[in-house]
Order: C-alpha cells, then sequence, then structure tokens
C-alpha cells in the first residue's frame, strides 16, 4: 500500500510553495491533478509520472489517486492554492471512507485568501469570510444569503471563483447584492494570475468592482467598514490605538 | 534607505515557511518581531541582527522596523502565520501613510486556518469566516454579531486566539452563543500548537467544545451543516455529486 498526500502547491509558482510541499512532490512517485495545475510543476519534477483528468471530473481524480496508492505507489495529488480550502484533501476522505488505508497526509498551502491579499497590501488584517461564488456545487440562494450576512456582519469578505465563461455575470450579481448594505465607495480589490505570468492587481470602490471584468483567474477582496486606500494600498486595520 | 520585507513564517516550522519567506529571511540584514517569533527563526539565521518587542508593544514594534529601514539596512519583520491576516502589514502601512518610502513588500504566509484544517482534516472544503475572539481591539458585542452571522449563514468558522490567561473562558462564551443557533452534536475541531514542538489535535461536537480548556495556542474550527468525522478526520464536503 502507497502513501497518498495531498499538497496544496499555492498560486503556482515555486516561490510561494512550502519547503514540505516541494519536498512532498520530489519523494513521490505519482503527481495527480487537473491537467493546469501539473503543467504548473511538470518541469521542476520531470522524473515523476504524472495523471491528470480534466477540470469537473474531481470524484474520478480521487478516485485514479486512491488506485494508485493502493497499487503500491506513493502518490501526490496536487490543488491549486490550499488542499483543504476548496481543494481536494476533503472530497479523498470521503471517497476513502472510514478505512484507514491508504494513508493520507494533508500538506498546506498558501490560499488565494493570503497570497492575494499580500499582492493587495492589507485588507485581511481583521475578521473575514472567503465565499466561493461559483454555484456548480451550492444554490445560489445559500451564496446570496451568506454576502449579505457577511456584509452585516462587518466581516472583509473575499470572493473565490467570482466568474467564468459560463457564470460571466456573477459578480455583478454579486455587488448588487453586497450594495444592499454596503456603499458604493466600499474599497475593493482584485487580485488576477497570482504568482503566475502577467499577475495584476486593481483597487477601486464597490460601485466599479460591479463592472470590473473579472474571470476564473481573479480573486475579490471586499473591505470592511474600516479599510481605506493608504499609499496605494488597500489596508484594513486592526484596531491599534495611538497609531 | 533600506526595504522592509513583511514576512508571514506560518506556524513556526522550517518545513512549512515558503521557499520565498526564507529567502526573504536569508537576504535581509535585521529580523523584528515578537521574541516569541524571533525564537522560532534565530538558529536557522544566525548571523543576522535581532530586534524585538514585548507582544502588546506592536506599533513599537513596527515604528522600529521602519526607522531601521529609514536608516539604510534591509529590514524583515517576521509575523506567525500569515504577514497580513493578523499580522503586522496593515500597520505597517498605515504607520508609513502616504509616503511611499521604505519600499514595502508582503510575503504571504500559512495562517492557522490552512495549517489548522490541514491537521484535522479537511474541515474548509467550503466558504467559512475567521473570526478573532480577542476583544483587546475589538468590541464583543461586534464578535458576538459577527459569530451569529456566521452560523446562520452555514458557514464553517474558524475562531483565532480563543483564550489566553485573562480570557479564559471566552470559547465557552462564543460556544453559548453559537448553540443558540447550532446543534450540541455540530463537529468541532481544535488544533494545538500546529508544527511546534507538542502538536495536538482533538475533534469534539460544539457542545463538549464550551468545556474544552483552550490556550492562546489553540485554533477552533466549527463545522457547516454538512460537516462530518469520516475515519476519524474532520471533514467538511463541498458538494460533490456522485460520490
Amino acid at each position: 500500500m502507497g502513501k497518498l498526500t495531498v499538497v496544496g502547491i499555492g498560486p503556482g509558482d515555486y516561490e510561494n510553495m512550502t519547503v514540505r510541499a516541494d519536498r512532498a512532490l520530489k519523494e513521490c512517485q505519482v503527481i495527480v491533478g487537473y491537467h493546469v495545475y501539473v503543467d504548473l510543476v511538470r518541469e521542476r519534477y520531470p522524473d515523476k509520472e504524472f495523471l491528470t483528468t480534466p477540470m469537473t471530473r474531481e470524484a474520478d481524480r480521487c478516485r485514479m489517486a486512491l488506485d494508485e496508492a493502493r497499487s503500491g505507489r506513493d502518490v501526490a495529488m496536487i490543488c491549486s492554492g490550499d488542499s483543504g480550502i476548496y481543494g481536494m484533501a476533503g472530497l479523498l476522505y470521503q471517497l476513502r471512507g472510514e478505512s484507514r488505508e491508504p494513508e493520507i497526509a494533508v500538506i498546506p498551502g498558501l490560499t488565494a485568501a493570503c497570497s492575494g491579499a499580500a499582492l493587495l497590501g492589507a485588507p485581511l488584517t481583521h475578521d473575514f469570510a472567503v465565499i466561493s461564488l461559483s454555484d456548480r456545487l451550492t444554490s445560489w440562494e445559500k451564496i446570496e444569503k451568506r454576502l449579505t450576512a457577511a456584509a452585516e456582519a462587518d466581516l472583509s469578505i473575499v470572493l473565490y471563483n467570482p466568474a467564468s465563461r459560463g457564470r460571466p455575470d456573477y459578480l455583478q450579481r454579486a455587488c448588487d447584492i453586497l450594495l444592499r448594505t454596503l456603499p458604493e465607495e466600499r474599497p475593493c480589490g482584485v487580485a488576477r494570475s497570482i504568482g503566475r505570468e502577467g499577475e495584476s492587481r486593481t483597487i477601486l470602490p464597490l460601485g466599479r468592482l460591479r463592472d470590473f471584468e473579472a474571470d476564473m483567474f481573479c480573486t475579490v477582496f471586499v473591505g470592511n467598514s474600516q479599510t481605506e486606500v493608504i499609499g496605494g494600498e488597500l489596508v484594513t486595520p486592526r484596531g491599534y490605538r495611538n497609531v
């Protein structure tokens, strides 16, 4: 029985991987993942075998990884960002069920809330909510309820999967929901292609975020009531006195 | 004018640092931080100068780092976990104000939401809120409102700073608030001393979390309505069909 390691590779560049994630990829025999993420690491680990599946075939990909481990090979399943946050670790545990074999190790990685915030300044210095706008696996009603609750509780908000080709207007819909509670001038930011070629950032008020053309490479940040743009950076104070 | 780099070192062990964070600490001249975090990295970077301040003197620590950079030295300000999430990046930008000098670079690190979740299984596979129970810089009323909003919106919840010597009963107070909305049997977990000596984890229902003796080394996870304990791990499904 081989070992299955779920590896969060962070935003995609080697620099933002942890020492532990790098070691896990060096030590395994087979790397399994969505083909876009596999392409991000392929050159650095040229002696590995790579197995890929298309984007929406998550369960197939996990079964493939579990089968490889059961056949005696050490497998690394890679996830972009973190291995757990919207990652594959949960599905692997579900598919393994009450069996304790194969052994599963979860190696965390930088999720876009961390890496995107660093690119924009410091928008998450205080409490925040992370909400995905993808309704592929969640109802839109639930997403809407979460957006409203987060805005009413004055949490900073990070939006994952703000748009895709099939959902070009979801960020606009989310902004319209937030604008029922939050002012148009609320400072926001978009981090795009974090740690990859063409990395960019945009800082803009919520009223303009509504018309921003986001895509699947974007992570969106909505400030709380204290968030400001200071020296060109998006900054949420923690509340330190005597500053 | 030197450069100021704010470095998230992750939970504390070298393995969970990013390649980029390690390089920044190798390349700087002075490392500034809270003495406990400085002690975590001191041995690995023995040729550096170290400057520390006590725990509650965050603004003094940031001014010290800015002054060192202004005097021409390359400074790394270290934060445990992420550099932004409850970290020092925001305060440094506030103190620097509209000046663009010294140059500040923010290097993200693994926050306890990522590293603690990986230790417990996969509790954050879906939307979640991160809420600190420290009322040193936030009113308890605001914390209470955020807890209630997160529970009502069926977000998984990560509690930072669940207790300290001066606030031994805050986790109990938070659980009592959550129990107005959530059932006693809701699966929860506590990650303690993540990536450090004595690392441990506890998985238990919300009704028992209430009486758990947490301390400042703990990060607490409260599941959403779908969270289960599977094969001994705390798992929140993302909602994949046909599993």
